[in-house]
C-alpha cells in the first residue's frame, strides 16, 4: 500500500502486459506451429495451470533455489499444489493417468503459459508461453528425427530461410559414456550438464569456473561450482571441443535426416539441454541470423526451441518405462525474434470512427456502424465529448484510418463526409502553404449517403 | 505419494484436462467473439496470470472463504501475489498504471484463464476461461447498451436464434433507492445482493432464507444468512416481483436499444450480479433454449455472460473516479452449451496414416507423407510395431480416415494401396457373407503411385 493507504498500480517484477501488436503476431506464430503439428498427426490436448506438486516433480535447472523455482501453495486439505513450470511434467501425469485409454503411440501438442519462480532479469520473465509437441510410446529414433524435421519446417513456414537457423543435436548417451570414463559421481551429473548448457552464454572459461569452484555473475551473485577435479574438468572441456563421438541412436537419427538435405541440421556435442529428465537424443533450434539493437550491439537470440528423449519420466508414476520424446518452442522469445526480423506483420484491421456531432442522431450513426461492421470493418461511434477536435485527437491516438462525419450540412443534403487520416498525414508532409493544406482538406471529401460502402472499399484496396 | 513412494497420477479436485474436440470448439467460439469485439473497435491486450494481491482487491462473491477464494502466495520479498480471479481487477490495475498513455475512452478485450480457490462441484471448476470487453472513461449509458447489443450479436453469430437467449438488464441504482427506503445497513448490502443473485438457483424461498437466518444446502453445508428484519426481507421480495421501477440511466440505455428491436432484451430487476464493485447498469445473458440430459432431466444453463458499470473500481488506486463498464463471457460454460445444442461442429482435419511395412523404405514413406502434408492433410507414418493388424488397430483408435499401404507388391508394381476406413465401416454394416466382405475389401483399392493426390482429393470431397 502507498501512503494514502491505496494499493499501488503495478505488476510484480518479472511479469508484463502484452500489447495488441504483440498478441496478434503471437497468435499468427501459434497458428503456423499448430498447423504444422496437425499436418504431422499431432492432436491438441490441454492440461490445467495447477497440478499437485508431487506430480510435477522437481526437474528445473535451478533446483538450488527456494521452492525449486516453482510457485506453490497448500490446498485446503494441506496438499501442495504448484503452477506448472513446463508442459512436459503435466503431460507425464496425463499419460500415466489415462494410459489405458490413449492410442499408442500418443502424439499430442499443447500451447500454454508456464510459470517460474526465478530471479527476473532483462528479457527474462516469470510467465511465458511454450508450444510443445511430444510422442509417447515409441523408442524408434526416427520419431526424434521427425520432431527435428517438423520444427525445421515450422521455422521455414515462419519466414526464416535455411541459413538463418540451425537445428543442433546431440545425445545424452555419449555424455554418460564420458562420465563413466572420468568416474564422475552420479550426483554431480545434473550440475555438470547445467554448466555445459551455459556454454553459449558463458563461454569455455565460464563453464570451466562452474565445473570447478564456482562463478560470480555480473550482478555480483555467486553461483556455486560442481567442485570437479581439474583432470575431470579438462576431459569435459576436451570432449566439448571434439565433435566426432557418436552412438547408435545418433546413427539411426541421422539416417532419417538424410532425406532432408535442404534443412539445416548440425551435430554438436555441447547441446545437452538443462533439464534433468533427458535420457537420449537432445536437440535445439538456434537462430543464426544476426541483428543489431538500437545501440548497434548484436542481439543474441540463442536457442528458441529444444527438446529430446525422456524415457524414464513417466515411470515416476509407477508405470514400467514408457519411451517418450518431445520438443518445446519458446513462443515469446520466438515472437520477439520475429518482430526484430520483421518476418510477420500485424494483421490488424483498419478502424473507422464515426464522429458524434448530433446528439439526436444516434439512430443514423448506428445504421452506418452496423453497415460497416457487417462488411467486417472495425467501426465505432465516439460517445465522449461532442467537440470535433477532441474526437479527432482520439482518432489519432487510436490510429484510426477513416473518420465518418455527419453534421447538420450532411444531414440536410443526405451526404456523408469522410476523412481519410492516412492520406491526410501523407499529404501534409508535402504541403508548403497553409492554403494548399486547407484546399486539400487533408484527405476529406463528401459523398452521397448511398456511396458509403463503395467509397470505403476504394480506400482499403 | 502412494505406497510405493511414487506420486499419484491425478489432478487436484476442480481441475480438468481438455480434449481436442473441446479445445477446437472453444477456439471457434473465441474467434467469433474476438471478431465481433474487433468490429466494435475493441483492441486486445493481455495482463499476466499473477498480480499483487492488494492490486486485485477482494471483490469475489465468496469473501467469507479463507483467503477470499483466491490462490495466493508470498513472493521472496514477502509481498503477497495472487492468481487473477477475474479479468476486471487486473484491467483496473492496467488502466491506473498506464492512465496517461491510453486513449480515452479506452476499449479493450481480453481472453484468458482465471482461478478461484472455491469449493469444486459438478460442472464447477477452479480454473475457467473468461472473455471480457470493457470501456473505460465514458459515463454515457449508450456504451452500456452497445455492450449489450454486441453480446447479443455474438450469440447470434454463435448460432443461437433470438428466441434461444435473453439479455436481461437492471440497475444497481434502483436497488440503492430501495435499500435507503428500508434503512438497510450499508455493511449488509453485498450479502443482500449476493442472496438476490441466487434467485435463479434457489427460488424465492431460498433467497428469503438467505436474507433472514441462513440456509442449509443439499450437501448439508450451512450458509450464514444476512439476518435482516422480517419487514426488510418482505420489501425486498416485493421489489423482486414488481418489475416497473426505472431510473434515468435505464431510460437512456433503453433509448439506444430501441434501434435493435430484433434482439431479445428484457428488463428484470432481479439481475444484480454478485460482484461487489458494480455501481450502475448491470446485465446478463441467459440461455432460454431447453435441452434434456441423458437422464431426461432439463439442463439449466443459467447466465453465460454478464457485466455492468463499475465507476468506482479504478479510483481504488488513487485516481479520481474513472467511469467504466464491461461484459464478461464465461467461455467454458458457453462451449458446454454449444456442444449440447450442437451449434458448432468440430473442424478437425482428416488423418491419413502410412502403414510402415518395409523397414528399408523410410524414404518412400517420407516422400508420400510430405506430399500429403504439403496439401494440408494430416499425415503420419507409423513407427511402432511392423505388424499390419496392430497398425490398423492404431488407425482405428486414432479415428484415421485413410491408410496408405505400400508392401512388397506395391513396390514392385509402382502402386499404392489405399484403405478408406470410413467407407469400410459403412460397407461392413450391409454385408452378409464373408465372401462379399472380402470382395469389397472393406474400402481397399490399389492405384498407380502418381494418382495418389487425385485419389485422396476424391475421397475428401
Amino acid at each position: 500500500m502507498n501512503k494514502n493507504n491505496k494499493p499501488k498500480a503495478q505488476l510484480p517484477k518479472g511479469f508484463k502486459d502484452s500489447s495488441e501488436e504483440n498478441i496478434d503476431i503471437r497468435n499468427q506464430v501459434i497458428a503456423v506451429i499448430r498447423n504444422e503439428c496437425e499436418k504431422f498427426g499431432f492432436k491438441n490436448i490441454e492440461t490445467p495451470a495447477l497440478e499437485y506438486t508431487e506430480a510435477l516433480g522437481k526437474f528445473l535447472p535451478d533446483v538450488e533455489r527456494p521452492s525449486g523455482g516453482v510457485f506453490s501453495f497448500q490446498d485446503e486439505d494441506d496438499q501442495w499444489i504448484s503452477m506448472r513450470y513446463d508442459l512436459t511434467a503435466p503431460l507425464a501425469r496425463y499419460v500415466a493417468e489415462n494410459y489405458q485409454f490413449i492410442p499408442k503411440p500418443f502424439k499430442r501438442y499443447q500451447v500454454g503459459s508456464v510459470w517460474r519462480n526465478e530471479k527476473p532479469g532483462p528479457g527474462r520473465y516469470r510467465e511465458f508461453i511454450q508450444f510443445d509437441a511430444d510422442v509417447i510410446g515409441i523408442s524408434n529414433n526416427y520419431i526424434d528425427a521427425e520432431l527435428c524435421v517438423m520444427v525445421a519446417k515450422i521455422f521455414l513456414e515462419l519466414g526464416f530461410t535455411a541459413s538463418e537457423f540451425k537445428v543442433k543435436y546431440s545425445s545424452r548417451v555419449i555424455w554418460e559414456d564420458l562420465f563413466k570414463k572420468i568416474n564422475l559421481d552420479e550426483i554431480q551429473i545434473p550440475a555438470v550438464l547445467r554448466a555445459v548448457d551455459k556454454l553459449d552464454r558463458l563461454g569455455t572459461d565460464g563453464v570451466k569456473e562452474l565445473l570447478l569452484k564456482g562463478r560470480k555473475d555480473k550482478s555480483g551473485d555467486f553461483m556455486q561450482g560442481v567442485n570437479l577435479k581439474d583432470n575431470q574438468a579438462e576431459e569435459i572441456l576436451d570432449f566439448i571441443s571434439n565433435k566426432t563421438t557418436k552412438d547408435d541412436q545418433l546413427n539411426s537419427f541421422e539416417e532419417y535426416l538424410q532425406n532432408y538435405k535442404e534443412l539445416p541440421f548440425e551435430f554438436d556435442p555441447t547441446v545437452v539441454r538443462g533439464l534433468e529428465y533427458y535420457t537420449g537424443l537432445v536437440f535445439e533450434v538456434e537462430l543464426t541470423a544476426q541483428i543489431l539493437n538500437d545501440k548497434g550491439k548484436e542481439v543474441i537470440f540463442g536457442s528458441v526451441a529444444g527438446g529430446g528423449r525422456y524415457d524414464k519420466l513417466i515411470a515416476r508414476f509407477g508405470k514400467e518405462d514408457v519411451p517418450a520424446t518431445g520438443i518445446s518452442i519458446g513462443v515469446d522469445r520466438l515472437v520477439y525474434a520475429i518482430e526484430q526480423f520483421d518476418k510477420i506483420s500485424s494483421s490488424k484491421r483498419p478502424l473507422i470512427i464515426i464522429a458524434n456531432l448530433l446528439s439526436d442522431q444516434i439512430s443514423t450513426y448506428l445504421k452506418i456502424a452496423d453497415q460497416l461492421r457487417n462488411e467486417g470493418y472495425a467501426c465505432e461511434i465516439f460517445y465522449g465529448s461532442s467537440n470535433l477536435s477532441k474526437q479527432l485527437k482520439y482518432c489519432d491516438k487510436r490510429k484510426a484510418s477513416v473518420v465518418v462525419i455527419i453534421g447538420e450540412d450532411e444531414m440536410e443534403n443526405n451526404t456523408i463526409s469522410l476523412k481519410n487520416l492516412t492520406v491526410g498525414k501523407e499529404l501534409s508532409k508535402n504541403i508548403d502553404s497553409r492554403e494548399e493544406w486547407k484546399e486539400l482538406k487533408a484527405g476529406q471529401f463528401t459523398i452521397n449517403k448511398d456511396e458509403l460502402l463503395a467509397e470505403i472499399k476504394k480506400i482499403f484496396t
